[in-house]
């Protein structure tokens, strides 16, 4: 076999056989297939596509190309969530203990990342004493015994899909929907998941701007997920605007916290419920979605989902005192309010831009070397259809510096008020589940 | 200026710049661009195409990527001539002093190259004392004096075409009119050649079988060639057969001598006439093809272009009695003629598969180390059209083995006869002028 061959073969718009992909990822990842063999073949898949079959074989093959973390020792169908990325996306410190407080295990492997405010891992941290360095052992007992844990990435995990990203990444040939399926799938299945939601955004500040290329790509990962033996499905959410009101790390745990106290932003408590009851319906415990909805909802109130975040934080070395007392968590040293140029309505808030300006307070990571700023970010006090009066805060700053005037600029040319009413944005668009 | 955007823009079907084209040549040359993302943008051409100001573009930038021939010492419009590529093709060897007797000046550069005979040189070498080791100002005194000179290639031409060509050959990207016309047309043009024109073959023997795809690249190097200010014709001919009735070196040579005897094989003296005739009117030295065609038919049958010849052979060491006296050129030590299994009309002489046999005697190289046997080869008896009887000779081998039972096979595999009469093949299949 020979890549030449499988290179002409993609490019003539053929399907390549099980054989075929094994040959080209095993080769990639251990250094026989030469990078330029290799951005040739991607630029044909990105004009030719691949069949669903090739995309599942493609998949398999990265996740074969590395280790796999071993769930095997908890019990229960373990549900993974994964997002597509977006700006004050909080929804995994809710969910990870709200859907334990219905006995789902939550076994989270997570990250730190580039972007706009940093992984979940880093918002974690926000909490004095708690720490991710923990064994694959004390993981899965911790999983065992409170039902929820999270951990840092471990083990060299998918070996070909860090390759073929840093290839893609150089090579105009990240945006094709078989090689980010492929590629978030393989990450999401070698973490060990029996089941996954996936929460696709789309939206201005999203991955996938378009609502059409939003529900074509979930439909790719949950065909993928399925032929591999992984239950999956997938929630098309919005992202024009940031999800919940604060973006930042300390900020976002405020608010997660807010969130399981019951009192947190509409939008971010719905798309929670909504995600943590397909992960409840996939795990079994329930029959249907209305009762899983109406469970999880119920453990908002009665304080349940808060207890879990407690015990979760605490068995993590954290202190959990900050759930009844977030002012313990990191403070910034300013605050400024953006009031109001005119009165209207809120008709636009672009996401990408707010979280353009949270990453200039600090908020985030441009390189992996950047040091992040746990206490600064930005809180939205408007989101679109809010009327809002001449002078009134669309949002209050928060900064270690008092040299926020580009961020102000920023600010203001991110968000529109019109004269007219405007609606609401819908928050979830479709489900896709086959 | 980045190559990505340069990929990104050529993916997306943008043209792109002559600033872009020549930083991506440029770096490539130089080592910046890295192969992984030239093969990305290889591929993207594959599908997208290149218009035509971006053909001529690139041809430009790969000339300009090395050292140009300067053949401005030689008075007089210089034309050149290059083929596609096929079996049997032994015109060069005839239109050089054939042209040169009407006072046109031919200086060229030829190869050695690999196929199933040797190049235009290798096949010159045949003839006892000729060599091409000439410097540049020897070249020019001897096209000045005598019209025509023969020289290997010198300098560093074209270094971004080799390394492109190199890197398409593993990435499945040769097979792209914009790449190949571009890759032809610079190599041609940096020779230093006034005008030019093209043989593209068509046929099973070439590498357009296609009549439609010849035109195609015939259309795209002729727009480059005029673009950048080198008057271009292309002539598409028949390479279904192999062209004349001799394959292999010393043969060809001998086939060349008929030939500029006025004796040679119809299809190659038709040819001859024909692309001669397109190279005197090119040169300005006629005001009609008819009043060409007229003149260099003259010189064929008035014993000038033999006389050209022999000055051309004589002027570059070469024994010149060769032309009166062919049995001086090295001879194979046995010969064996093949028999027609049946009688009928021949139909089909599959020119690759001729070629091949010829490779397997030893006429070629199939790597750049092989040693070539210049004595050995093939005669064709017959062409496409004849009849024949059974137990009559359909070609001659010439070999220094008598182990010739698989190149008999191969041969026998290689021509069919069919009961019913059968049209002789058009030679041209047209002419591509703008």
């Amino acid at each position: 076999m020979r890549m030449y061959d499988i290179i002409e073969k993609k490019r003539d718009g053929e399907n390549l056989s099980k054989e075929e992909i094994r040959f080209f990822i095993d080769g990639y990842t251990n250094g026989d297939i030469p990078d330029y063999q290799v951005s040739a073949f991607l630029m044909s898949v990105f004009f030719r596509d691949m069949s669903e079959a090739e995309r599942a074989e493609l998949t398999t093959a990265m996740v074969e190309s590395g280790d796999q973390v071993d769930l095997s020792a908890i019990s229960g169908i373990k549900v993974d969530k994964h997002s597509t990325g977006g700006v004050g996306d909080t929804t995994t410190l809710i969910l990870a203990p709200l859907v334990a407080s219905l006995d789902v295990p939550v076994a989270k492997m997570s990250g730190r990342g580039l972007g706009h405010t940093g992984g979940t891992i880093d918002k974690l941290e926000s909490v004095p004493g708690f720490h991710v360095e923990i064994s694959s052992e004390e993981f899965v007992d911790l999983v065992n015994q409170n039902k929820v844990a999270v951990v840092g990435q471990t083990g060299n995990l998918t070996p070909a899909d860090k390759k073929l990203y840093s290839l893609r990444d150089v090579t105009a040939t990240v945006n094709s929907i078989p090689l980010i399926a492929s590629s978030i799938m393989s990450k999401k299945i070698a973490s060990g998941a029996d089941a996954i939601v996936l929460d696709v955004k789309t939206g201005a500040g999203a991955f996938m701007k378009e609502l059409g290329d939003a529900k074509e790509l979930a439909e790719a990962m949950v065909s993928i997920g399925n032929r591999v033996g992984r239950n999956t499905m997938a929630v098309i959410s919005d992202m024009s605007q940031p999800l919940g009101n604060a973006i930042g790390n300390a900020l976002e745990v405020r608010e997660a916290i807010e969130t399981l106290q019951g009192n947190g932003p509409q939008d971010l408590t719905d798309l929670c419920l909504e995600l943590g009851s397909q992960m409840v319906l996939l795990a079994n415990k329930v029959d249907t979605l209305d009762e899983a909805r109406d469970r999880l909802a119920e453990n908002l109130n009665n304080g349940k989902a808060l207890e879990q975040f407690k015990a979760f934080i605490a068995s993590q070395g954290g202190d959990s005192t900050v759930a009844d007392h977030p002012d313990l968590l990191p403070q910034a040293s300013y605050t400024f309010d953006l009031p109001a140029e005119k009165s209207g309505t809120v008709s636009e808030i672009i996401a990408d831009n707010i979280g353009t300006a949270a990453m200039m307070l600090g908020a985030g990571r441009a390189t992996k070397e950047s040091e992040i700023d746990l206490s600064v970010g930005i809180v939205l006090r408007k989101k679109i259809g809010d009327p809002v009066q001449k002078g009134e805060s669309l949002l209050t700053i928060h900064a270690n510096t008092s040299a926020v005037d580009n961020v102000k600029d920023k600010l203001y040319a991110s968000i529109s008020i019109a004269d007219e009413a405007v609606e609401a944005l819908p928050l979830i668009y479709d489900n896709i589940t086959v």
